[in-house]
């Protein structure tokens, strides 16, 4: 593959939803499509993942057309795609689990494709940390390797994510998932304990407040949230800023502290987008215009002048 | 009184509080307090309120030391000041109220001494909005007033707080009042109806996730936290925050977006001195150089390049 391509592994699901604003029964979703279709935004995305045969084909189009390479994509006949039901409330910032299927997850083991394993640009989304090691031990030599995570994993297999984190570059994770982890109240010093575990950047993505960038422990910069004024289901927003964030690390090519700033609000941007709509669907008619300009009202709402 | 000086009416108060860095009794504290000493680091102060004759003479001479007018402070004989003694675990978000004692405060209704009747800015501090409209009924001309407020009046006396806000140019509320007073979870909608109350800008504090600035109805400003590693005391942070608000622009006398942009940032820089000590023991020692400098570390955490 090319330099510049982004290898990204995860699920790939059926989601039902309900929030204040409607009701969805089993539409495209799972970290790893929410991730990849942000991330094609900028950069040729390699999907590492497995469905059922009830997975339908006008997903399989809709991934193809956004420039996603699906060879990695095991399509597993008679068992069915994961499913995932869900549901929020009030103010939207927490996802109430309804129902987890499995189903073809269960035996999954992710193997990549001979192409794949000189991708430079690697994002191991929230799955089985044992999964994510086996993808590391398949990659070659790259350049930028990101994981997220979820508390279920940071309560079941910690052993197994604290070696994930000494193997990668950038650690994704909420909140309530850097305090869970490091068992430390103030987000900085989490982060700065994340750190020491291996990553030497810690993302800590805070929903509708915004995230934050860690450079080896210390804070680098703050990314204000895009003033919405209608969440219409938040599924995926985390999915959605670390495919965008590691979309354009890989089209910039060049890690430095300018480029991860930029990768922050662009990825502030992507999720900003797509909790506008159920599933994947805003993101299906969105334009690098439409990125720009909300990228340039991210830099309008937070600029201030100098002290005098 | 000079044209820059800022009017603060509310709570002087012996506060005893514990966090999880200590327990202190009996120590300085109040909303007027708290923001009176913030706006006197940028402008002169007319503070309006009452003590008990338990109140101590230290304290009175630091507020005369900060340029602190002081014709406005009661000295009720035979009485005992204000006390509040509450407690923060945890991540220090909510402030939990063991325990109130009015006393002095039960029977205070603020009689403005004439020299104050014409200072042009006006902070309400939280105080029982019967008492905000008595000073609002004695001021002759302002430019600027502001007002702030808690759950317990929004609960208690929304009839009087909706009066006050159709009379001030700003509301201070942090995001949970907001909600509450508009039963709105969405902020930046919540801050659209406090906007159509009355005030033209609505100023949200979110404690550890920074403050909004709302302009007429819209969004325009968002001020990023300050990264603190170590919160010792979050008693006062919003009153720290709109006092270091309204001392900027008195000082200014221009109210335009760009110094109100930079007064949200002055009253979080103020804000987070605050809470780096117990009562307001770090504001003690605070120079303008300490300020500036916070202030221009605010612009590099926030700073991004233009998309390209």
């Amino acid at each position: 593959m090319g330099t510049n391509s982004v290898l990204i592994v995860g699920s790939v699901a059926l989601d039902s939803v309900e929030t204040p604003f409607g009701k969805v029964e089993k539409v495209l979703g799972g970290a790893a499509v929410y991730s990849s279709v942000a991330a094609s935004f900028f950069a040729p995305v390699c999907l590492v993942g497995v469905v059922g045969d009830d997975f339908p084909e006008e997903h399989l189009e809709f991934l193809a057309s956004r420039d996603i390479d699906m060879r990695g994509l095991r399509v597993v006949p008679g068992k069915k795609t994961f499913h995932w039901k869900g549901a929020y409330f009030g103010d939207l910032n927490d996802a109430h689990t309804i129902d987890t299927e499995l189903n073809v997850f269960e035996e999954f083991r992710p193997e990549l494709p001979a192409e794949y394993r000189s991708c430079k640009y690697v994002f191991l989304a929230n799955i089985d940390p044992d999964l994510q090691l086996e993808v590391l031990s398949q990659i070659e030599s790259p350049r930028l390797v990101a994981c997220d995570t979820m508390n279920f994993w940071i309560e079941r297999k910690r052993a197994q994510l604290l070696e994930v984190l000494k193997r990668v570059d950038i650690a994704f994770m909420n909140d309530a998932e850097a305090r869970q982890l490091t068992a430390e109240p103030n987000l900085n010093r989490a982060a700065s304990e994340i750190h020491k575990l291996g990553p030497k950047y810690v993302i800590v993505k805070k929903g509708e407040h915004g995230a934050v960038l860690y450079c080896d422990s210390d804070l680098c910069f703050i990314a204000a949230p895009y003033p919405l004024y209608e969440v219409v289901d938040p599924t995926g927003a985390g999915d959605s800023f670390a495919g965008g964030f590691m979309g354009y690390m890989a089209r910039t090519g060049v890690i430095n502290s300018r480029n991860l700033r930029r990768a922050v609000v662009y990825g502030s941007t992507l999720a900003s987008f797509n909790v506008q709509d159920f599933s994947l669907n805003r993101l299906r008619s969105l334009t690098m215009d439409d990125i720009n300009r909300r990228y340039e009202e991210f830099r309008r709402i937070v600029h201030f002048e100098p002290a005098e």
